[in-house]
C-alpha cells in the first residue's frame, strides 16, 4: 500500500480557519506552500510562521488565475497539490438580494474553482499525478431558505468536483470535496463555553484533508462529510 | 382537496421540446401564455399556433429581465406561473473547455435563472399564490466527465430550487424542479424505430409539470425525475 | 403519447389515509380494486362504499401472500396496479427497542414487500405491463434519532423499489416510490385550525399516485416526494 | 485537537478482506481486538499472527449477541471501537428469489447490525464513549438490477447508521458508515495484471476506517466513500 508523494501545494483563498491550519500541516509534512488571496496582507504572518509564500490573486480573472500557476511554477515547479478554498455568500430575503451580488458569488465560489483547476489539471495530467481539493459546506448539499445563492455556488462547486473526480481519477488525479457542515472555530469566532467542540476545529478539517491525499489510489474518497458531534443534521 | 387556480403563464427559454408542448398544454387549459426567447423568430409557428405571446429577452441581463416581467405585466397582469427552461452547455476535456464558455453555461442555466425567479417572485409574494417550475437534467444531480460546466450550471439551478422551495413554500408558493434523464424527443432527434419511447416525449414531460402544478398545497412535490422506461440509471 | 391502461388494482396494508383514497379513485376510473390487510374487519365500510373486495392477509408469511394473489388472480384476474402500503415501526431510546419490535419493523415494511413484489412481478412480467406502488415516508431517506427500526424498513423498501425500477422498467413495468414527507390527515387525526393544510390530504397522495400510474413509458417517474407547504425540509 | 482514545476493539462478521487489515492494524495501534464470526475456524491464523481471539457468534441471534458482548466484556472489558461487517446477499431475476434467502440477506447484512450496535451501545453509553463502524457497499447508495435483497440489507445498514449518528454522535459516541464502492482485494480474488488497483486494498480501507476514529469529536465524519481510482461512478 503506496501513498501518492506529493511536494508542493497551491492553497487558493486563503486566510485563517481551514487554509491555515493547512498550510501549517502541510509544511510540517515538508510540502513546499503557496497561498493565494486577493489581499495577501493577511497572510503575512502565516508565511512569516511556515514559510509559505503568498500570491495576490482575484480568483474569478482567468488572466489572474493563469499568472498565479505561471508565478508558482517558476518559484516552486507545479503544484502537486491544489485546494481551492475561497467563496463569497450572501444572504437575506430572495426578492432583497442584489443581482450582482449574486454573480458575484457563484464567481466567487464555483467559476474560480473552474479556472484554478483547469490551470491545476493542465500541470498535473501530463504526470498522471496531483490532488484537488475543494472546500464545500452545508450549502452544498441542502439549499436552505434565503440562502438561494450560496446554494448556488456551492451546489456548482460539487458539480464541478463529481464532474472532475469522474473525468480525471482514472487519469491518476486524485479529486475530493469535503462538505463542512458546521461553523469553523477560527480567532474571530469561538463557541460557546458550555458547548464544547461544538465549532469545527480547522487542524481536524486540515488532518482529514491530509488523510484523503495520502490515500492510496485503490481507495480513493472523493467526498467526506464533517461536522462537531453535537450538530444537528 | 381545491387546487391552485392558475391564470397566466411565461415560459423562459422557449424553443422547441418542453416549452412547446407546456405552451400547448397550458393554452388548452385556459392559461394565457408568454414565451420568452432570446431569438423570438423561431417561436411565430408556436405562437400562430397557441395564440401565445413571444418576448424578446436575454435571461442572463437583469435589466431585460425586468422588462420582460413589465411587459408581460402589462399585457396580460403577473404571471403566475413561471417556468425557466434555458440552458447552455460545453462540453469536452477539461483542459480544453474556453474559460468564457463556462462561464456563460453557468450565467444561462443558473444566474438567468436567479434573476427571472425574482421578477416572478417579486409579484408572487404580496398575494401568496404563485408556481416556479424549473427544468433540470440528468447532470443535475450526477457530475458527468467531459461535462463539467453543465454539471456546474444543473447542480446551481437545483440549489437555487432547493432554496426557494424551502423559503417559498410556506409563503404559498410552489416551488418544483425537474431531472429530465433522458434525451428529449424532437422535431429533429428522432429515437432509433427499434427502441419506441427510449427518448422523452415532451407531451408527457408537461404533463407532469401540469400535475404538479395542479396538486394542492397540502401535498406539494419539489422534484420530479422523469427518464424513459429503457433508460440505464 | 398513450397511457397504459390498467385494470385491476391491489392494495396491500389497506386501511384509512391513502389506501382508502386510492381505492375510491380507482374504482372512480373504474379499476377493479382489491384490498388486503390483516385485519379485514375494518375495511367493512370502504368495500361497500367502493365495491372493492377484501382479503384477509400477513404480507410477511410466504404463504398468505401467495394465496392472496391466487384468491385476486381468481376473482378478477391478475393485478397489473399493486401498491404496497403496509408498515410498522417502533420507536424510542435506541438501547430500550426490543429485538423482535424491530425484526417486525424490518418484516412489515420492507420484507413484506419484497413477497408482494415477487407475486405481483411473476403475473406482469409476462405481459410487459403493470405498475409497481411503494409508500414511502421522510424514514426512506432520512435516518432520525430514536426512530432507527422505521428508518431500516424504509430505507430497505427503497432499496427494493430502487432495484425494482432498474431491473423492471426495460420490461415493461413501471416501479414508483413515493416519499410522503408529513403526517397523513385521517379520520382520527387532524390538523391544528391555525395551520390549515399541515397535513398530507391522502386524496392529494392518491392523485399524484394515479398521476404517476398514467405516466406514458417514455417519461416515467421512480420517485416522488410529497410534503405539506409548511413542512420544514 | 485531542483526538479519542480507544483501547478494545471488536470487528463482527470478521474473515478475510477488510476485518482482518482491521485486526492487524489496530493491533499495530496497541487495541486489544476481538473478532467474531460463525465459524471461527477461518479466523485461527489472523489470530495467530495479530493475537486477536476469535468468538464464534450468529450475529441474527439475539441471544448468542448478547453472549458475545458478555464473553468479550469478561475477557477484555467493553469494547469501544466495535465493527459490523458481516452480510450476506443472493442474486438473481427478481422473480428467481428464493424468499428465504432475501430474509437471511436482511437479517445477517441489517437486522445482526441492529443486534450488535444495541449491546455496543448499552456499554458505551454511560462512558459517553465509543465508535460504532458500519461496513457498507455501492448497494447501500445504488439499488442494482437483480440484487434487490443486497440493496434492501445495505440500504437497511445505512438507515440504521445514520439514524444512530443523529442519536448517538450528541452522545459522545461516533458512529461511521463506509460506502465500499468497488470489489475488495484478498488472496482469492485479484484484480487483472493491466489494471494496477483496480481493486480496493483492504488495508487501505482500514487506514480509512482508523482515520475516522481518530478524529476529533469537533470534525467527524458519519460516512465516507471508497473506491478505486478506475472504478466507474
Amino acid at each position: 500500500m503506496t501513498s501518492p508523494k506529493y511536494t508542493n501545494a497551491l492553497i487558493v483563498g486563503a486566510g485563517e480557519g481551514v487554509s491555515a491550519s493547512l498550510a501549517r500541516l502541510l509544511t510540517k509534512e515538508r510540502l513546499r506552500v503557496s497561498l493565494a488571496a486577493r489581499d495577501t496582507g493577511k497572510l503575512t504572518s502565516l508565511c512569516g510562521e511556515t514559510g509559505a509564500r503568498a500570491f495576490s490573486c482575484d480568483a474569478t480573472d482567468a488572466a489572474q488565475v493563469e499568472r498565479l500557476f505561471a508565478d508558482v511554477e517558476r518559484d516552486h515547479g507545479a503544484p502537486d497539490v491544489v485546494v481551492y478554498n475561497a467563496s463569497a455568500r450572501t444572504r437575506g430575503p430572495f426578492i432583497d438580494l442584489v443581482a450582482a451580488d449574486v454573480e458575484r458569488s457563484l464567481h466567487v465560489t464555483a467559476f474560480g474553482a473552474f479556472l484554478v483547476a483547469q490551470q491545476a489539471v493542465a500541470r498535473m495530467l501530463p504526470k498522471h499525478h496531483g490532488a484537488l481539493l475543494f472546500t464545500g459546506a452545508s450549502a452544498s448539499v441542502k439549499g436552505y431558505a434565503q440562502s438561494a445563492p450560496f446554494a448556488m455556488g456551492k451546489f456548482a462547486l460539487r458539480g464541478l468536483a463529481q464532474s472532475l473526480a469522474r473525468e480525471l481519477s482514472p487519469q491518476g488525479i486524485h479529486v475530493a470535496h469535503f462538505v463542512i457542515d458546521g461553523g469553523i472555530r477560527n480567532p474571530g469566532r469561538s463557541e460557546p463555553p458550555d458547548k464544547p467542540d461544538s465549532m469545527l476545529d480547522p487542524d481536524a478539517i486540515a488532518a482529514s484533508y491530509w488523510h484523503v491525499v495520502q490515500q492510496p489510489r485503490s481507495a480513493w474518497t472523493w467526498e467526506v462529510e464533517l461536522r462537531p458531534w453535537v450538530e444537528r443534521f
